[in-house]
């Protein structure tokens, strides 16, 4: 359910219809706009009786949402969400770019590529110190150590970081050093590690699992805004589908769709997307073109020696000339770059 | 096997290579470009003698091609194939929309639609005279009555007429009124259709499969080109997954794939490819900020009381804002539109 | 819609009802079933003046059918239908095997296994004579000449022949020797072919397609039906999906769900299905199993050297050990084998 | 790495090998069977000297596994394990049947199922405490109060109980209440939970994940094995593909190919796997004719009431409808049920 209040409604008033609420045993979600406040309602099994709220000052009007998702929905929050860190801005009239290598591999690989992507015109850095990985006997990352490495490169390159999260007994940690907490597409229904990147309440970026349909990754999103975590950064990275050009079939219309549906931002990651070095670049300028709000690249500088997923990772070199490409096209898109 | 000639071979001298491979019981597919010419080697079974050919005057050098395909392959014709059709090219540096109902209704309708599309900017007129439908008790076009109004349409508005042949029967009746025969999705691996489609030496658009894998659809070109028909369009239309938020999954993709290993242009179908009104423009730009040399999209002035495909028609209204944004678009891509 | 007529009803009242349909500018299929005799009608674009036909003398019930599909619909046919060639059966308590080679390679070579499968047990032989392949460069059946090898494997072992017809020019040739013809995958959704199999009045043998939903499926068979065929045997051989353990998903889920939407009977093919020789007998009792009536199996004396696919074919000593194994199984199943 | 003791090598030879590999700085896994011990090594990064461990006494051959997966491989291990749990087993000759409710909803529920499936045969009861459910506002479980209800309906009807894990922090929990330790498709690349899993040393069963080739599946089984536990069931549940007709493709190729790559049992559960009640009755069938060890099954005695996943559920009725006919198929697949 949501509650739209009047565009005069003081914030008194806001805060008498939230006490009414929590009073009923319900959760609410207040959520100021630009115009109007408009509150969420979530806990409900039944129907919520409406009259009683509806008679409070300042209540506009009464909109009981039918969606299975409530507080990611466009309905209950009819405005673009944009997600600040510092600043640096995810959503609106941005297109923001993160980049860096698969895994934080040693200092010195990290800074190397942290100081180009930064060079170049990215504004956070991407890196995993917590690797999933297919198999048990392959690198799982520099852990605690990469996490510090991460740091030292944002102080010295004046970048934010986006690393993933892989459990919950590490997810402090990584919260503790990390600007934006990635869960990844492999955790996309470890629904205990999403609450609990909820409750951290520091930017999530959340990516969209391998066979996940829309509406299940919107309700992943659901999980971690339902503890009060507003700053959810969606993903698409691509599905599993026959098609074998690809690592995995990039589903640039899922952007479109997220927009309309949704007030939350949604990045694309056309490295994992595609899993080829020679299609991340094309596939950036269709993903700027069909709405998306940023992007997420792998860049190393050395791609055949590299610890994971060299073969998707582009060269320093070409991720220049993608920010190159890019800048032409967000006029024409009306974006930020 | 390819053969390479010298940039100075005369056309004598490409003759007489032609001559010995016929004489060698194979055929030669002679392929001038701008700086040298080519020549194709197909119906080898076993590995052929290529000193016979080495010593030949004028040949520079023999390429044996390992790949499935030959005749569609970018080693086989390292540049861009640019299919001529009147003063309308496809291919190459231009951008081209082909636009138009789904199927032709009546007269009216079509002429209605036509008008708007090429005032709004399409060069090519689409329009389904023969539909294969799922169910044998729908509408299954206007047929010759249907062709006959395409063929009035384009005399009209300066037009080019694309439409599809769904059989071997009326394929020539197809290839009588249209500019360039489509060969839809289902029809993609219908050999005896590619065959009389390559045989028909008129241009031909050729849409992928909705499981094809791209290896199966560039081999479904090779046998219309292997009829000494070079003058193929491939169609990006979209693929059967999982997702549901869609009609098909447009896997952009596939575009730069096709254009690194094949010389022939392609295009992509955003109202198939989605089969939501709603997500044709953003996907037609992305379309062209991914590579695509043109655009075929449905429109309709009445979708709600179209007699197929309703649902991803748009409006002439819709259409002409999409060509304002690709024209914005286009000089970042280099195209002309 | 479809008529129920009285159990009482005469053959003069059937025929009356039928004229009436006819006279009404609709068609009449009438199903006469141990019980009772049905009557589909179909041709109506709109409701049908049910009152009129309701007054017949001889009619119990009419019902209105919603679902797209009709003449393969048990609804309006709910007895199985047992598709009888010769003193074969297929459908109903029977389970029947139908084997050989992929292709017909020679007339050694299908004589060969024509002679070990009709031994170990099989009633019909396979064996492609026209094949459509991938690619144009490869082999593509021996043709007419192929046609009259299984025509004389069949007198001399006692078998009945299923071949693949792969377009409209050559299926009155295939009708001519084969007892079966068989639709391919590729060609499931080639309307014009399956008008023309309808019209041959031969039993048909309909594959579904790499990414058919079960609804285009049954409504392909329809496009038969509708011609007055009846004698439609459907088969499931897999689909395209993400697994690569197999080339294609045997979804056998399909089959009991054909049984209770359709009449038609309904075989399994786990050669094409796994694309891989050691699945073979597994899923072929799977399918038995899960309620199949018949299996369509490839066997080849010497897989290595076979011209197509010969990673899935099974030796004739498997194929005995296959047939021995279902015959263990069908007592269970209720079927003869 | 696996080293293969000769038939009559002492038990202080397995010893004094293990101790010299442990020596080496990598793992032993000594796997007894009935003719001889193989002693599995992992933590190998590069190739180990084999010439050491070639000259202890009692070494037979060594075999470098160049696949991804070794402990849980078939050539580390070559015969069948079986997983015992009290008087139960898991893979071998036996047909093990697992049933009960999707959710544990009450004590009252809860025992009238699990009396029904133990009076019908089932060995082990199913039953949700832990629910991963799609939405947060959805009914999530009983948690700790689900467990004693499943540990209490153990007690009163003689079986075991399976319930899911899905978290680290309440995987203790349910090990101390649970026979076997249910890891679900959502989880099976949740690497934390698995290494946690097999830290239990509990029985554990592993589902394949929603769009997880068999090499994943695998690999997440290596993560559990890796951790010294060796029982682990493995579990099909259906995968992600376009077909609409099932919720899930139940994928019985994998049964087979699993058996012969790898010695773990594995069962099907074909409730999820079509998520349609009608089917769940052949598709069982067919699991057990494909060579499943076993079955996962969802019973509820009152489906329109469930709270979770009502329309794939059998009734009591159905399941001992169920249980008689694989009894009867039984003898046939040479297994005991």
């Amino acid at each position: 359910m949501l509650i739209v209040m009047e565009t005069a409604a003081s914030q008194e008033a806001v805060k008498k219809v939230c006490a009414l609420i929590e009073e009923m045993g319900l959760t609410a979600h207040p959520m100021p706009g630009a115009q109007r406040t408009a509150i969420g309602v979530t806990g409900n099994k039944s129907r919520v009786d409406a009259d009683r709220i509806m008679t409070q000052p300042g209540v506009k009007e009464i909109i009981h949402v039918t969606k299975p998702y409530k507080l990611v929905s466009r309905e209950f929050y009819p405005e673009d969400t944009v997600v600040q860190i510092g600043d640096v801005k995810v959503g609106g009239s941005e297109f923001t770019i993160m980049a860096g290598p698969c895994s934080v591999e040693s200092r010195e690989q990290c800074l190397t590529i942290a100081e180009a992507v930064a060079k170049a015109g990215a504004k956070i850095l991407r890196g995993g110190a917590y690797k999933p990985r297919t198999s048990p006997y392959t690198f799982q990352g520099l852990k605690e150590e990469g996490l510090k490495i991460l740091a030292e490169a944002r102080d010295k390159f004046g970048l934010l970081v986006v690393t993933e999260a892989i459990d919950t007994e590490t997810i402090d940690l990584v919260a503790h050093y990390a600007d934006i907490i990635q869960i990844g597409a492999r955790n996309m229904q470890n629904y205990s590690l999403l609450r609990k990147a909820g409750k951290t309440q520091k930017p999530v970026l959340l990516k969209r699992g391998m066979s996940a349909t829309l509406e299940e990754f919107l309700m992943a999103a659901e999980y971690i805004m339902a503890e009060g975590n507003r700053k959810v950064i969606l993903c698409e990275r691509g599905v599993r589908t026959f098609a074998d050009h690809t690592r995995n079939t990039l589903d640039l219309s899922a952007i479109p769709y997220v927009k309309r549906t949704s007030h939350l931002p949604i990045i694309a990651d056309p490295s994992h997307g595609t899993g080829r070095k020679d299609k991340v670049i094309p596939l950036s300028r269709a993903a700027m073109a069909v709405g998306a709000d940023g992007l997420i690249i792998e860049v190393h500088h050395d791609p055949a020696n590299a610890l994971s997923d060299g073969p998707q990772a582009i060269t320093p070199d070409m991720f220049e000339s993608l920010v190159t490409q890019l800048r032409e096209l967000a006029p024409v898109m009306h974006k930020k770059c």
